[in-house]
């Protein structure tokens, strides 16, 4: 693993690294944040999964997380949303390819190879970042912008007992049934829509649901609302009887103004869940 | 002026304006963050001056000020950094032209005819701002980040009464006697050194200093410190015995992961200056 950068923030370290990952089988580079706090022992962390056209860094440069995390003592962490180099397959379109892994271990050409953002987050990067840095695995949380909500959703009810809390801003709330899911997974997963199911929030609230505390927000101005089809995962919360705040805030879109104003918010809320949950 | 984008943001509008400009002769494009308190009448503002390679938009993404702002109920004013376009000059060096305007106005070729960075900021954005926005013109306060901590500190020495406060992230103090100064003042304001001296700060707290507060942060771990000269502005504060805190943070370098540590120390610094001054 290399050192990409370190800065200080807030307190603590706001680092960049790069490692070779297995199972992308390419170089990833991720952003981690850690608080003061974490030079005594380990410490919680929450995840933050991004969004379409992101990398690691704007979530780090932009979400305003920092601050708040440090108040709490939680490192972040902010995993890349592909693969990406010369060598991984793309696509011209901003939602498919290298920015746009969805979250889901790709089994069909040419993505196969290199697509594997579900075992990278769910399985590789845990491993590495509570092996070499002062973070406890039995403390994650995990939340997520947009497909970054999608993936955060969908990690914390597949894997229980994973994470304390889950939370998302303007989250893709049920991508079998949106256009901002069904060219992904098609591409990603093949055209049996079975495989998909997994990788649908709405599907796996009324197959499973979660046993931590959800919180979602999401704007009434949202650009992209009809995409998310935030109604399936209020609707099937409901249904389940659903632990969760799920919240339409008046007048935010999906930038990350919207993201950076409800932050604290999201964090004082894993917060709570990680230290007595 | 027109519209580019408007945001609901921390209860507020963060939007971005573009108009054009008599004093640069082009279209200038600035940021504007309105507290929800502006919809009642007009609100104090503080304005924040960007650093080298910036356009209006670094600090308004990257500096978490919004949050502290609409605490306060202050609205923020993020000008871009010189004159833009096709017809405008550039230089290929990242520190001179386009994006490097140093808050002067340039009397010297090619720069002169849209290089009025100073008469930009220090009247015609004032003026449009106050009259087309709720904001008071009574109320105004100053801050900005190396090249606009800069700025900061020449405009509220030059003008006194206009700014109740000045503050300044990693400001560059004494640009008369550092690489990050003379090359720019010797391209705008020709070799005639006299006509510098009312552009650094260092020089000008000797001579005149600041009826105010003065609050000013600097990184220990600062990458560009040599070309701060950050002890010349200590140094002639001292002598002056000008009323100011001024800080070196332990482990801090010159990025927004610093600017962003200490922003709510500077909105709640000049917060108090603007209700209470």
């Amino acid at each position: 693993m290399q050192i990409v950068s370190e800065n200080a923030c807030f307190g603590g370290v706001q680092g960049v690294y790069t490692h070779s990952s297995d199972a992308c089988n390419c170089d990833m580079t991720f952003g981690l944040f850690q608080p003061a706090e974490a030079k005594d022992g380990p410490v919680p962390v929450l995840w933050y999964l991004s969004g379409l056209t992101c990398t690691h860094e704007n979530a780090m440069t932009k979400a305003g997380a920092q601050a708040w995390a440090a108040e709490q003592g939680i490192a972040l962490v902010f995993p890349d949303t592909s693969p990406r180099g010369d060598g991984v397959a793309n696509d011209e379109a901003y939602d498919l390819g290298q920015g746009a892994g969805f979250y889901v271990n790709a089994t069909q050409d040419p993505w196969a190879p290199h697509f594997k953002m579900w075992d990278y987050v769910a399985e590789e990067l845990p491993n590495l970042i509570t092996s070499d840095f002062a973070i406890d695995a039995d403390r994650q949380a995990i939340t997520g912008h947009s497909m970054g909500g999608h993936g955060a959703l969908t990690l914390a009810m597949n894997l229980p007992g994973r994470y304390k809390s889950v939370s998302a801003f303007s989250p893709i709330c049920n991508p079998t049934a949106s256009d901002w899911g069904r060219k992904q997974l098609s591409a990603y997963l093949g055209d049996d829509e079975s495989t998909w199911a997994a990788h649908d929030a709405s599907l796996l609230m009324r197959e499973k649901g979660f046993e931590g505390p959800i919180l979602t927000d999401t704007g009434t101005n949202d650009q992209f609302g009809d995409l998310l089809k935030t109604e399936s995962l209020f609707e099937a919360s409901a249904a389940r009887r659903q632990q969760a705040t799920l919240r339409m805030q008046p007048g935010y879109d999906h930038s990350y103004f919207f993201v950076s104003t409800f932050m604290e918010d999201h964090v004082t809320f894993h917060a709570e869940a990680l230290y007595t949950g």
